[in-house]
């Protein structure tokens, strides 16, 4: 093991027996220790990418190695647009290959699409195995690792089919966020943005402060990001597992954003960035309807410009927007719902009359 | 409603907040009231299959009709060879066109394979709908209906992709049974054999003295062998819904007879066949392991063969069973895990000597 520890944090998602540990810092994927409590059976299953497999996977099975497991390395393409199930079955195909079985866990090395994909493929293979998520993005560090979602798109919409399933521990690996691109870090500041707006004031006015830091990948002002986007999100997550009401609202600025993913095509956009600007067109829409004071709505187009996220939607045309809205998850026989901004720290979940959904659409694009 | 209210017996399978009852009776699918309290949302999906469709879709459209909902049937091919990804997907590919949200309730009429797979698509679709169980065949009404096993077959093994997923409710409709063929009704007798066996001696003792009953498909005896089979399951479900340990016993026959279906290739034998003959061959190992006593076996060996079910294993080649066996979800680290009988009501879940295993090949093809 590692003779210089780094400092690490650990956030606790409290889902009773469903409870696991998110640990953040720098260095952590070399650890050992941090993967052998949660690796019960014989054998192991990474899942990857073609991007991350080269940077990382050589560090997690040298970490792994002590452990005596037999280690298997699924590596799939990279992106989005594998988000599919053709890529889940490939995950089945190497683990029946394998003759893994029921104890054998799976390790999610990689950003949401492979976090998704795996925590999937854990929930379905033999109706069940262990999983460890090592979030390689920003964007997943924050966001995709606490929450339990799973799953995969569907050509008619993002995300359609999936399961609720929880790890055993999540291995957010700051070090790991300086081999990710610009636009995958702003990506992920978006989410940070996001779960700051609708919860917290005052972490959504030291983003404002610190986004010159979090944009130059500072590791400290990072491991701050992901500490408090995790507490925040873990306890949404603890009051409300399954989605019943008030989950609902980490959905910020993604009615407009999957409308814009799956409009655009998925991978065009990255998810971060569509909801981005999916949380300018969901303020534009609070203003509209009086539940937002303008100033507000600037601060927040203020600092999601200075994320460098997009602002402005892509034309979709409103009557496709709207059309792509009503398949959204949280549509309830086609009436769409939105997530307003009411002020910094808090929101209301609404229906909105259809004009003004078209006046927010068209002052959008 | 109907004017003459045939009788209905109401078995509870207690999951706590998962609970939910399974009613028996025959003409149960024409009630309304039955199928009224589990449906909250605005629209039904029914999942059906060609034979059933044209046998019962009417009456259960009809049954639904003054309940105001917006109903979509999906029928897909009939068999065990289609429960697949692909139908999967179809079943999805409707949902989604038909714009269904997440309280539309999907409805499964038909048999194990529609059943498993409704479940699957309920578990999956927007990570997790309601559905109710309407199991038209004797196999499915004992055993698919109680206990939240949802799946797909893979080319490398049988219902390895899967959930744990409840119900609503399971309506199983005695009078349904007239229209069974004869090889899936005795397979469905086997599923009730081997539920008696493994826990109950008065109710092995009572199929014994009634397989003539059940064989000519009489009503009440019908009925009695679900209720009996369902309040077993239901208990042993109950006492560990995720299959950590007792839920195994349920497998008995199944580790050889899943080797017997992958082996023949899905749908050659029906399901309950090969779980007809497999109880015949963990009998033997049972006897050659010293665990149960040569009249008991034969006792079951009678009652099997007295129901119309294989009793000799086709002929796959000792290697391809072994092999088959190894990625049973029971086996762990390629150990194959057997369930013994000891006495009728008794079992142990074991590994055995590879010898044993061959010897009982051996002695069964």
């Amino acid at each position: 093991m590692s003779a210089t520890i780094t400092p690490m944090n650990t956030v606790s998602v409290d889902l009773g027996e469903r409870a696991y540990p998110i640990h953040i810092g720098a260095g952590l994927i070399g650890r050992t220790e941090l993967f052998a409590p949660h690796i019960k059976g014989a054998s192991v299953a990474i899942v990857t990418n073609t991007t991350v497999d080269p940077l990382y996977g050589d560090q997690l099975r040298a970490a792994l190695a002590p452990l005596g497991k037999k280690v298997t390395t699924v590596v799939l393409p990279d992106g989005e647009a594998y988000k599919n199930w053709e890529m889940l079955n490939q995950i089945f195909d190497a683990l029946l290959t394998e003759r893994s079985d029921r104890k054998t866990t799976l390790i999610a090395l990689g950003g949401g699409v492979v976090g998704d994909m795996t925590g999937f493929a854990a929930a379905c293979y033999m109706r069940g195995v262990p999983f460890i998520q090592v979030p390689t993005t920003l964007l997943s560090q924050v966001d995709s690792s606490v929450g339990g979602k799973t799953g995969i798109n569907h050509p008619l919409g993002k995300n359609m089919i999936g399961a609720f399933y929880q790890p055993q521990a999540v291995i957010a690996d700051i070090g790991a966020l300086h081999t990710l691109p610009e636009r995958e870090l702003a990506a992920g500041i978006a989410e940070v943005i996001k779960t700051a707006a609708i919860k917290d004031v005052e972490f959504f006015e030291w983003i404002e402060a610190n986004i010159d830091a979090l944009n130059a990948q500072d590791e400290d002002a990072l491991a701050h990001a992901v500490k408090q986007s995790c507490e925040i999100k873990a306890a949404v997550v603890a009051s409300d597992e399954r989605e019943g009401g008030q989950r609902a609202i980490l959905n910020f600025g993604h009615t407009f954003g999957h409308a814009i993913e799956a409009g655009l095509g998925y991978g065009e956009w990255l998810h971060g960035e569509a909801v981005g600007c999916g949380m300018v067109m969901a303020a534009d829409l609070s203003v509209r309807l009086g539940k937002l004071d303008e100033a507000a709505r600037k601060r927040l187009v203020r600092v999601i410009e200075a994320a460098k996220l997009p602002v402005v939607a892509p034309k979709l045309g409103d009557d496709r927007y709207v059309d792509l809205m009503r398949v959204d998850k949280k549509a309830e026989a086609g009436e769409i719902k939105f997530i307003l901004l009411t002020r910094f720290g808090a929101t209301e979940i609404t229906g909105a009359p259809d004009q003004a959904v078209r006046d927010t659409l068209a002052a959008s694009v």
